[in-house]
C-alpha cells in the first residue's frame, strides 16, 4: 500500500519523500519535532503539539508556517494514509541554505509530515515493567534548548544505544547536578505516598505532551502533584515510578540497572493514571 | 557552472544532491560532519579530519565506510569541482530506517560530500578583531557528545543567532561551571605572558583541528601552552584573545558583550601565530 508524505504541503510517495542534501535539517540538525498519536483516525492533542512546536520556533526564532497550515497538512497527511492506529511525525527546519551557522534571511522553513502504522510497546513493558540503565549522557538544563524538542537529537539516541548495550528497554538521562530528569524519550514521574513529583524544565525535563496531561488527570484525582528536582533519594525511596509519552501512555519503571526501583514491580498508581490518561486523551 | 556533490559516493549535481526525508540526519541529527579547507585545490588536513570523524563514529556507535573510501570520495569531489579555494562539507548520518530512537541494524550510513567555494572572513576580523558577545547557549561537558561533531548542532546555530542579534561576529559559549570554552564555530586561546591557554576537552570545548595546529605551532615557538579551564580571570585578564577553526585560521578576539578584552586590539601574539599556522598548513 502507497504511504503518503507531506513535503511542504505536497503530498508524495514515501519513497518518493526527499529534502535537499543541504537542509539545515540534515547539516545541522537545525530544526523542531513533534512526534503525534493518531487513534481512530485523529491526531490526538495536535493543537497541544502546535503550541510547542511554536514556543520551540520562538526559541530557535525559526519562522513557522502557521498553525492554521500545520493543522491541514497533517489532517491532509492522516486522510490519504488511512491508518486508524498511527503515528505522525511533523519535521520543521529551517530550509536550505548557504552553508554555515547563520541563517540566510527570509529561507522558507521546510516542513516534512510522514505517518506509519502505530507498534504498541511489548506488552511486557505494562505488565511487568519497563527496565532501565542509568546513561552518562546528561541533560544541559542550563541552556534554552534543553527545553525544545529540536532536531539535534544526538544525545537521545546515544542515551539509547548505551541501554541496548546492557539490554535494557530505556535510558536515563540525568541533568548535570546529577539529579535524574527523563528517560531517551519519556518524562519521568515519582510516587511518594500520595505525592507524585517530576522534574521541572528548569531542572532539564522536556515539556512533555503527555506529562502535561498526566499532571492534570494526577491533580484531578486528588494526588499531590509538583514539578521540582529529583534528588537520588526521591528516585531510590519511591513507591512507584512512572514514564511517560504520547505513545508509551504511561508505563511502570521497575528496573535500573539491574536492580528494583519503584517496588520492582507495576504499582497501583500507574494502573490507575494510565486509565485516566486513556479516558482524557480519548483512547 | 555545474556544482557536484558525492551523495553515498555517486556524483550528482548539486539541486539533484537529496537525502531521503527519514534520514536519521535530519529527523534526529544523528551523524556527524567535518569542514575541510581546500587550498590550491588540495583539502588541508584531510587525514586529521577523518581521524576525527572516526573518533566521534566511536563515541555514537555509527559504522562508518572506510577511510580510505572516504578519502577517494573527498578528492572526487574536489577534482569534479574545480575550486581552488574551496570549503568541503563531509557528512555522514546513520542513514534512514524506522521511526524512533534505536538505530536499525545494519542500516547504511548516508554519506554526503559538497564543495563550495571559499569566503574568506572580512579583513576587518584580522585587522580590527572579532567581536564577539556572551550567550546563554552553554556547553555540557558532563556529556560524551560535548567532545563530538555531530550532525545535532541547533545550539552553535542558536549562538550564532544570539550574537548576530547584538550585530556581533561570534557568540560565545560557556560550560555548565560558567568557564568560557569556545566561540559558536570556534576554538578559543588566551594568552598572558609567554603562557598560552585553551580550554581542555574536559571542560567543553570541541577537538578542533586547527586547535591541535595552534598547539603544535606555538609549542614550537616556545610559548608555554596548557589546556585548562579557563576562569573569567583568566578571560578577562588576558593579554590577548585568539580564535581558531580552520576556515578562519588563526583572528583575535577584541571585544566582549561590547567592552573590549585582551588589549582590545590585535596583538603581537595572534600575527605570529597566524603566520606560523599558515605555514605550519601549508597556505
Amino acid at each position: 500500500m502507497v504511504n503518503f508524505v507531506s513535503i511542504n504541503g505536497r503530498l508524495v510517495s514515501s519513497d518518493a519523500a526527499y529534502v535537499p542534501a543541504n537542509d539545515r535539517g540534515f547539516t545541522l540538525g537545525d530544526g523542531l519535532f513533534e512526534t503525534i498519536r493518531v487513534s481512530a483516525g485523529r491526531p490526538l492533542m495536535l493543537s497541544a503539539h502546535l503550541q510547542r512546536l511554536q514556543r520551540g520556533a520562538s526559541v530557535l526564532e525559526l519562522a513557522l508556517p502557521s498553525l492554521q497550515g500545520l493543522t491541514n497538512h497533517v489532517w491532509k497527511v492522516v486522510r490519504a494514509n488511512q491508518l486508524p492506529e498511527a503515528v505522525v511525525r511533523l519535521s520543521v527546519s529551517r530550509g536550505s541554505g548557504q552553508r554555515g551557522l547563520a541563517p540566510t534571511p527570509g529561507l522558507p522553513p521546510t516542513v516534512v509530515i510522514a505517518m506509519q502504522p502505530f507498534n504498541p510497546y511489548p506488552p511486557r513493558w505494562y505488565d511487568e515493567g519497563v527496565r532501565a540503565v542509568t546513561t552518562t549522557v546528561t541533560r544541559n538544563e542550563s541552556s534554552p534548548l534543553s527545553s525544545v524538542k529540536s532536531l539535534s537529537y544526538a544525545d537521545q539516541v546515544l542515551a539509547r544505544i548505551q541501554a541496548q548495550g546492557h539490554s535494557a528497554d530505556l535510558g536515563l538521562m540525568r541533568n548535570t547536578r546529577e539529579h535524574f530528569v527523563c528517560a531517551d524519550c519519556a518524562n519521568l514521574f515519582v510516587v511518594q505516598g500520595d505525592r507524585l513529583l517530576t522534574p521541572s524544565i528548569a531542572a532539564g525535563a522536556l515539556p512533555g505532551i503527555a506529562r502535561q496531561v498526566l499532571l492534570w488527570v494526577a491533580g484531578g484525582l486528588g494526588l499531590d502533584v509538583s514539578e521540582t528536582e529529583l534528588s537520588q533519594a526521591d528516585f531510590h525511596g519511591a513507591d512507584e515510578i512512572m514514564l511517560t509519552n504520547v505513545l508509551l501512555e504511561v508505563a511502570p519503571l521497575v528496573s535500573l540497572d539491574g536492580l528494583p526501583v519503584g517496588g520492582g514491580k507495576p504499582g497501583h498508581y500507574v494502573a490507575l493514571l494510565r486509565r485516566a490518561y486513556r479516558l482524557a486523551v480519548g483512547i
